[in-house]
């Protein structure tokens, strides 16, 4: 048993994810923030990877009160447990996700991550380790499933995004093609890694959604598998 | 003076062209065949890269005899001018384009291609020389003017795609994003190259029309220009 996992994220219309320098730069515009904050504020967790953390240091937070309020509400806390895949313990312990907003904060680690560096993250998370050299996946994903966590957005980066598709993890994937080219062979793009070799490995999708937002396209997709 | 400059290609929803070993997959379908087919009829002049060539082998012809006998009574040659992107004359003299159907072919190279290409090459198309190192697109673009050319259609790949862009000489860019995940960090991209490193110089567009076709979506984009 697992999650749904779903991913979001925000790309240019040449498909890249943002500068050969990984500058953070702004693709989508206020109405796809805010749906952004929704869709984050319904999930039980949200996921990112280390390389997203070290390049753009977010909080994952949810930023509308409202939206909080509603989470408080219903019994949840304000943000969803927020989860990084950090196989060697990279996360700087002054990271924002640590210390930014309440909430239960994970560090997914593997058994390669030095002991000194998690047990400097220890005051701030729960560092837990799954699988030898990289992130077990479908065994943080079944952890989390019995901590009670069904819905899970993953928020990037491309390397995070192309190992849960290697190993058939995602069930949606929604895409906001944003109106400009930033181009560059190195850049990176909503799924890196390896990439599928063979045609009949590709991960097959159906567009379940597509409409403008801001000056862009958010585009939904389901992840098809076989009966 | 330079004629009205079009990309089209087919993406994965992650923004892929092909495979990390560039091999050819299906991205669309029959619908966008079609399209293509149609398009192309319309153009003055069919462009590619020399990686296309030698990875993909196109032969860039118009397709449906339809439209072939409407080029023909409107007085054009059955196909658009052909031409590939070379700045060393790799272009393998048995390639599908310099020998399938009738029509004009034109291998645009710089001063670097070496005088023993060039002519066993010379026998199939026009060899033209534009620029030292690499091609200067400008100069091409000039040049096709002068030759009556009003509607050039570039088919790829990532770094043709790029060059033309990071020259700001691309006027629309068609997308068809297919039903599929590829992955790869060094998997071809619609614009590879160097990219762009700041914001502000990314080429802005604005969203023309956005349809679905197949089993994907068809994302037509006009390039914004300031004043």
């Amino acid at each position: 048993m697992r999650p749904f996992v779903f991913v979001n994220l925000a790309m240019s219309a040449d498909g890249k994810l943002s500068t050969r320098e990984r500058r953070q730069v702004k693709i989508s515009g206020r109405e796809d923030f805010a749906r952004v904050d929704r869709i984050k504020a319904g999930s039980d967790a949200v996921m990112v990877g280390i390389g997203t953390v070290l390049a753009d240091n977010p909080s994952l937070t949810v930023k509308s009160s409202e939206l909080k309020a509603m989470r408080v509400q219903t019994g949840a806390l304000e943000n969803p447990v927020r989860i990084v895949i950090d196989s060697r313990a990279r996360t700087p312990p002054d990271a924002d996700i640590l210390h930014k907003g309440p909430g239960r904060r994970i560090i997914a680690v593997s058994r390669q991550a030095p002991e000194e560096r998690i047990s400097r993250l220890a005051p701030f998370a729960e560092v837990r380790v799954f699988g030898d050299e990289k992130v077990d996946m479908s065994a943080l994903l079944a952890f989390l499933h019995t901590e009670g966590v069904r819905r899970v957005m993953v928020e990037g980066g491309g390397t995070l995004i192309w190992s849960l598709f290697a190993e058939d993890l995602v069930d949606e994937f929604i895409t906001f093609v944003g109106n400009m080219v930033i181009g560059g062979a190195s850049a990176p793009t909503p799924a890196d890694g390896s990439g599928f070799a063979l045609e009949r490995e590709f991960t097959r999708l159906k567009l379940a959604g597509m409409r403008q937002c801001d000056d862009g396209v958010l585009l939904t997709w389901t992840v098809e598998r076989e009966g």
